[in-house]
């Protein structure tokens, strides 16, 4: 038999990570491959909540690869979101919506497309192999594009997206907006984490030349109550930049009804993040009106804002 | 109408660079796109000689994009071989087969496989878009398969390559073995260049942390033939490696008949060479026995030499 190929999402995983991991693992045992998926990190309420409706364990959790694994990285292409020996793993495929950010020694099978969710492109590879897809799988595949383009609002989402939602919906026998609202509502539920945990939920780190930018985010349907704790918040998001030399951090609130963010902004900077959005933040904080993707929006934003920079 | 759309390959192109930039460019065309092919340098007589049989035209030059320029990389993502302001240009899609070196601000559109030829990803995305090959394009993509594969001996070639020549010749209405001899003989008459533009025809810089590294390759019939001129090879990177400030230069002749290298190497970095191939090189030189392909073979052995030092 082949030796085990490893399949992960991202760090601090999302439901499109858990979602993507399983279903690619799924699709490579269906066509006769040794493959099984894994978590780096601990599952948020959101994801959680998707494998119990559709009855599905979670993956195990993976700490770190020994030399030489085989590797199919989902969701992600950048070592600074992956596991602990990257490095030195056979990485035998990428399958990602991300911007790219891979360096490899050798030619790998890479398919990144500017969709919004990974599990869109992984519904092309099943029918590409004629895989069919159950009822479970497609749950939690339209789990993924549902949080990934918050129920089609992001503009991140493209039209095959909402198709491929669609279909899997039908697939998986399940009303798309009556589960996706109770989907996005399920992962907003903050009460009983620690300000420390909640930076950490969706936390995603950059490493630009020298500079470690994080930006980290959680959805809301009532931006208010998160920032009632506002003053802990930035305690806690201090802490981790002391802790992890972090320049600059992004905090993003995003409200799901209304999709926009608030966001908190702390680090010494924060000018990257003020020449990116053209603005002046007052108290470390702002709104960003019609912000709501890190990938598209956030992100570009702040590297065209270090370049600007450069160019001075 | 859209704005235009630059197509190319690598610096120094090859059959491959031409003949996708050509293909990419006609398909984009063909689903209504407005897309151009383009070349980053002076071709090969094997090019020369495959845009000749099938009465193509030379792609115009580019030498740099203007800010905020439609790209379409095909046969190369590595900044270090391509066009000035790709740093300033929005790329599109890429299209590859080598390795992965590539950070972009945004998601974009890779499809990258460990196929011997660009031309074959190339094939199957006209296959998808349902889109006929004529036969000139045809003749120019199995040509680019002939050249990458050296008619199919290189480890970097598949299955799908050699079946895709196939069909390819079908469409050409050409013998693939004898006009594949014809085209690889083409490409291995050096006689009227100069040593200083040997080592220049298919020349790729590899940037690696602070380490600059070219490897140049050429083919030929009759590796004395080549050598007969060392001295002057010699001088002629020597004064490559002082005017680019090169550390580790690999200048590669590959017999494709007996699908063996030569190669003469320099620079203060020759270390990484000997240890990458457990070696020690005599006069400069040594002969690889089986080794023929730079981005699979030699480039992986590099990297890998050069990590063997880190950890020590």
């Amino acid at each position: 038999m082949d030796t085990k190929t490893y399949v992960f999402g991202h760090t601090n995983p999302d439901t499109d990570s858990i979602a993507s991991a399983i279903s690619m693992a799924n699709l490579q045992t269906k066509i006769g491959k040794y493959a099984e998926s894994f978590r780096l990190g601990d599952l948020n309420k959101e994801t959680k909540y998707a494998l119990k409706t559709f009855d599905m364990e979670e993956p195990d959790f993976l700490s770190k690869l020994e030399d030489h694994s085989n590797v199919i990285m989902v969701d992600n292409n950048e070592f600074s979101q992956t596991v602990e020996g990257i490095e030195n793993a056979h990485i035998q495929m990428v399958v990602d919506h991300h911007r790219l950010n891979l360096r490899t020694s050798e030619p790998v099978h890479c398919i990144a497309e500017p969709v919004g969710c990974a599990s869109t492109i992984l519904y092309k590879l099943y029918k590409q192999e004629e895989v069919s897809i159950t009822p479970k799988i497609a749950g939690m595949m339209l789990s993924a594009i549902i949080s990934d383009t918050l129920m089609f609002r992001s503009p991140t989402c493209t039209e095959q997206d909402k198709k491929t939602a669609e279909k899997l919906s039908k697939i998986a026998g399940i009303d798309l907006y009556q589960y996706g609202y109770k989907l996005l509502e399920a992962g907003t539920n903050i009460s009983d984490y620690t300000p420390d945990q909640i930076i950490c939920i969706d936390s995603k780190d950059f490493q630009h030349e020298d500079l470690k930018i994080t930006i980290s985010q959680i959805n809301s349907s009532n931006l208010d109550d998160v920032f009632k704790i506002k003053k802990d918040l930035e305690t806690a998001i201090e802490k981790r930049i002391q802790k992890e030399n972090i320049d600059l951090f992004i905090f993003v609130v995003t409200d799901i009804l209304e999709a926009n963010s608030k966001v908190i902004v702390l680090g010494n900077r924060v000018d990257i993040f003020e020449r990116a959005f053209h603005l002046q933040l007052i108290g470390n904080t702002t709104i960003l009106k019609g912000v709501i993707s890190r990938k598209k929006q956030i992100l570009p934003a702040i590297l065209e804002g270090i370049k600007q920079k450069i160019q001075i």
